[in-house]
């Protein structure tokens, strides 16, 4: 038996052919496209299905050996509904997703141009937010492997917050809890587009590290942070990182700064989780040690622990993209 | 079969006897005593066997009827190991309590002083951090009732948490889960005894009530607050409350002020956790609806709710201080 994850994301959509080997999961093979949003929604469907025959095809396989199709969503879903509340980057609101999969699986004509000549209603369609998703494939088969509860945070435009309780998802009864980017930790700060002010992902996401780098360099005409990226709307989540590793003074305070933010809001997940391992991914987490030790460190001072058995482990993620493709295509388990 | 529950706080030590009664769970009968801190740790469990036993008899039973004591303990416990990591109302670190029960339980010549003939060694003694027996004891007898998942947060010195999810108590390996007065809500805001600046506790416990009636009452001398109060260190959590209702306009800015951080930590809780239903409890729930309202209205406008099925319901705790001892009891439910 094989599985089907996809990742339905802002700009891509990737589809992936998930196996069973061993005592861990494998990704066989990948197809993906632009989502090009915004268009019409059963259009991204059917691309959906027609890159997921591809990427079956790709390891010689096909629908038949399919039961499963989860789908990582960035955005607040009813799976019990199979449907998609609201999902910003997708342009899309109250989509009945799962129904429109459902239809394009029972759709001879649309699969005859695919190739394919059977209909497929049996294979049942699982949907997640894809910061779930990832905090589960990191479960499943990455970084958090074997623990009880873990915490995953995605450090990308936003923070994602996947939440493992007791080996499972923590979404709740509306599937929205683990909303980690919006705790506030400066009251009255940057206002976000939550309807809060000051909320953790204003400062310690890239796009927070890269608003505290831009500050800096307004200030400081001489960090090397303006050789390494010419102007201010060519600064990255990698400006300050890069410089600072070669010793520019300027660089190492932002990094400092923007350490001190993740810690404060990583301080409060740990104080409330107490998890076994809080997995830090998205692009910032590249930075690994250079990042991790720091962080590590701040959260010593600022966490819970004396006395205590255990300390959460901070660690870095291993899968990468592929977390949220293991997590959809697993969902079933 | 009676169960006992002992809430072992820092001024008071309560024992009660707990049995169920068609749907629910009552107290039959409570004691009472000095905890007397700082004293021996072994007087203090004689003191807790010897309340409980005057409890059992006041209700017509003994110790031959209960197969359970729970104790819930304001501080950090290991219930797997029966020990009290530290608590810092009761001056106890590294404590073995359930071991000391235990033994005292065995100790006849002890035992005879109350009037009891025979040991008790089959008894098992069940340990759990206070906050977290009281949240118990709301979700098995109270306004929590039936819920799935729920958050209790106690507005008193500080700012208790307790989190059932899935209908247990979560609090993770080290059973140091839910310390939700120590997010952090003013980052390098107000210094806490945690080692962290800026905790909510600091500024939404009934503590942080006061400080912030204080300050006011020190900037405005014509305050109906200076009437109700007299001076600054007869000020309490009702202080500002009741001359709000009153239509004092300095202290209706205080309550005002006061809600607002409330509901700023309540706002990330919900956003983390999506509860059924999130429990206030302590001193300062007392206020009831003038509290709850506009906390109520401010967390609409700053949770996740966009499409969502459901919300959160704002409740008032419902068993006073009888939560912690339901909740301790039944522990072994």
């Amino acid at each position: 038996m094989k599985y089907i994850g996809i990742d339905l994301g802002g700009t891509n959509i990737v589809s992936a052919v998930v196996q069973k080997q061993q005592d861990n999961y494998k990704i066989l093979s990948k197809k993906s496209c632009k989502t090009n949003v915004p268009r019409d929604t059963r259009e991204i469907c059917n691309d959906m299905i027609r890159i997921s025959v591809e990427a079956l095809k790709e390891c010689n396989s096909s629908l038949d050996e399919v039961k499963y199709i989860g789908v990582g969503i960035p955005g607040s879903v009813d799976p019990e509904e199979g449907k998609v509340n609201f999902a910003t980057n997708l342009f899309a609101e109250n989509w009945y997703i799962v129904d429109m999969l459902k239809e394009i699986l029972n759709d001879s004509e649309y699969l005859k141009t695919l190739g394919t000549d059977k209909t497929y209603s049996d294979i049942e369609i699982l949907i997640e937010n894809d910061a779930n998703a990832a905090a589960y494939g990191e479960f499943l088969a990455g970084a958090a492997k074997d623990a009880t509860n873990s915490v995953m945070i995605t450090l990308g435009t936003g923070i994602g917050g996947g939440i493992i309780i007791n080996k499972k998802i923590y979404s709740a009864r509306n599937y929205a809890a683990g909303e980690l980017g919006h705790i506030v930790i400066v009251k009255d700060g940057i206002k976000c587009n939550c309807g809060r002010n000051g909320c953790w992902e204003k400062y310690a996401s890239a796009t927070g590290l890269i608003n505290i780098t831009c500050e800096e360099m307004k200030r400081n005409k001489n960090s090397k942070m303006w050789e390494y990226s010419e102007s201010l709307d060519k600064v990255n989540g990698m400006t300050s990182f890069e410089c600072a590793k070669a010793g520019d003074e300027s660089a190492l305070k932002v990094v400092e700064e923007y350490i001190d933010y993740l810690a404060c809001g990583a301080a409060s997940v740990i104080n409330i989780f107490q998890p076994d391992c809080l997995v830090v991914g998205g692009g910032i987490s590249n930075q690994g040690e250079y990042l991790l030790e720091p962080l590590r460190k701040k959260l010593a001072k600022e966490t819970y622990s004396k006395n205590l058995k255990y300390t959460t482990d901070i660690i870095k993620a291993q899968l990468g993209n592929d977390a949220g493709l293991l997590g959809a295509a697993l969902l079933a388990i």
